[in-house]
């Protein structure tokens, strides 16, 4: 049996393989396909941001401080801290009255070596603003300020702005609240550890914008109104050189993909209505993406139509030679 | 069954898993000790440096040119590219009429964190000298003038230097130089595909300064200086805040160790007679180093004395905060 993985090959031998597990559901929680181990338990790391972003809808923050879909889009982001991601976070710090110290979260390279490597260039040094998760957190700060919450601990574990966050999670995961591990993200704020099968629920329901419960409708215009504001302007959510919004680009809604830390990938197709999860078992970034393209080429061929390079990207040496790269091999089994 | 793998945990929840495989041989080539798959098929990378260095003292480039112990440390170590490193490789160039400019390899960041964080705040930019092979290419240069071959292109599969490089791998590993495989190393030179046992054999056979054959006297002898020289001097294999040159200080010849590329660790523990050769699956950099330390502390214990932050490293998040740790569980089967 095939071990689903993505290769990593010098030449043309394998030197070293990345395990790969997914799972596919439809939005009544059926597994439609898997590879690997769909129940496999991990964390959803920033792949959960939409999730994060919905109670800002859902509870009336985002009426209350007029919060634009390009705020809303940022919110759901693990961007590249491009100019214009930092100018939309410090815009709706401002409109809430917080500043970047109210930022929890702390400084890092841009997710995209091409920016990282412009911004070390031009000396530019990261601050909180630039991080991936900025706009997440100015969206946290915006619903303690709109329910009378403290600013001060929102990323903590106890913190209600992380309760309403975990009530939702399970809300949209199906998963029960008491069986979602907890853990700290790069970014300080809770983050959660659950199956990829509970995860791939969660974006089937994204993509179908309903999640079939009484009371849910707030959280189906929540879904349609983030969608659309990640769909209508696919910089938001990543940024240059990045295959969340290359996906958004070329699909034009037809896919809606999320990265998150240590080898997660989440994606909605709403049009056969499905939610995938996947995980590079070992956390590998770069073969993440692969992995995520051999999955949707086999749910929806056509539809992720971004350059070669992301499916099999090369590997360079220290003087620019190509010297390998990444193959992924990741079928599918029915479910 | 424990499938043998170096854990990341984020606080006490496994995120990710790197597998592992291991070899254990003596030095007549017996496997003394396994963890998953010792026949595992992977690129030798900078762990084949000693018996890259070999041809050096053998076939008598060292005596012509007076090589130090210094320069002979300096071409089986990856180093950090630290100021002493980059003047000990420039130094070896002059003796043999080269220049930087004459290194096949590129300019890349010092594999120490700390010493890259370091370079970059000071605005120093890594050259071909500070390339973490510099001294290996500058030994292979050194070889091309005593032979008397071109000098250019001697990083390829086809020259001299590289054909005979291939037939000393082969002769210390065991296994025939038809049935090695071949890529292009992060340096630019031939990098060699084997099973990790015949590996491990080589290192058996290093730390054993024997290999059994006739005519085998100037290998044995080249394995004596070779430990020596790294021995002597622990900083030169590797450098400041690196697990090679630490488990020499601590070890005193005890165990010597040497990182690879993608995962790979290779030592020899000369006391017991064995050598050890592991592969993190998925070619991960820092899982290899408690992975090691795991296995070495099962075959002698006490022997590898370092600070425990090696053996379960902490994971800080852009915060600074500890928010999980690197757990390695390698048993190893007794083969």
């Amino acid at each position: 049996m095939t071990i689903p993985s993505v290769d990593v090959l010098r030449g043309d031998i394998v030197e070293s393989r990345h395990r790969v597990s997914a799972a596919v559901t439809n939005p009544d929680g059926a597994l439609v396909a898997r590879a690997g181990d769909p129940d496999l338990v991990t964390f959803w790391r920033s792949a959960a941001k939409f999730f994060q972003a919905v109670p800002l809808l859902t509870d009336g923050a985002a009426a209350e401080f007029a919060i634009t879909d390009e705020e809303l889009g940022l919110a759901c982001a693990s961007h590249n801290g491009e100019p214009r991601h930092v100018r939309i976070a410090s815009g709706l710090l401002e409109k809430i009255g917080c500043g970047p110290g109210d930022l929890a979260c702390g400084p890092h390279a841009s997710l995209a070596e091409r920016v990282a490597k412009e911004m070390a260039e031009r000396g530019e040094r990261p601050t909180r603003l630039h991080n991936n998760c900025s706009g997440k957190h100015a969206g946290m700060l915006a619903q303690a300020r709109f329910r009378g919450w403290p600013t001060a601990g929102y990323q903590e574990a106890g913190h209600p702005v992380q309760v309403r966050c975990l009530e939702e999670v399970a809300r949209w995961t199906g998963a029960p609240a008491r069986s979602i591990g907890i853990g700290v993200d790069g970014c300080g704020v809770t983050c959660f550890a659950l199956p990829l099968r509970a995860m791939a629920l969660a974006y089937a329901r994204l993509g179908a914008r309903r999640l079939g419960g009484a009371g849910d409708e707030g959280r189906a215009a929540a879904a349609e109104r983030l969608i659309r504001a990640v769909t209508a302007d696919p910089f938001l959510i990543a940024g240059r050189s990045r295959l969340c919004s290359e996906l958004l680009e070329a699909g034009g809604g037809r896919v809606v993909a999320k990265v998150g830390a240590e080898g997660v990938y989440c994606a909605t197709l709403p049009e056969p209505g499905l939610g995938v999860a996947l995980k590079v078992e070992d956390g590998d970034f770069r073969s993440s993406a692969p992995a995520l393209l051999a999955v949707l080429d086999q749910l929806a061929p056509g539809v992720a139509s971004v350059a070669e390079e992301w499916r099999r990207p090369a590997i360079l040496n220290t003087r620019g030679s190509v010297v390998g790269r990444l193959e992924a091999r990741v079928p599918l089994l029915r479910a």
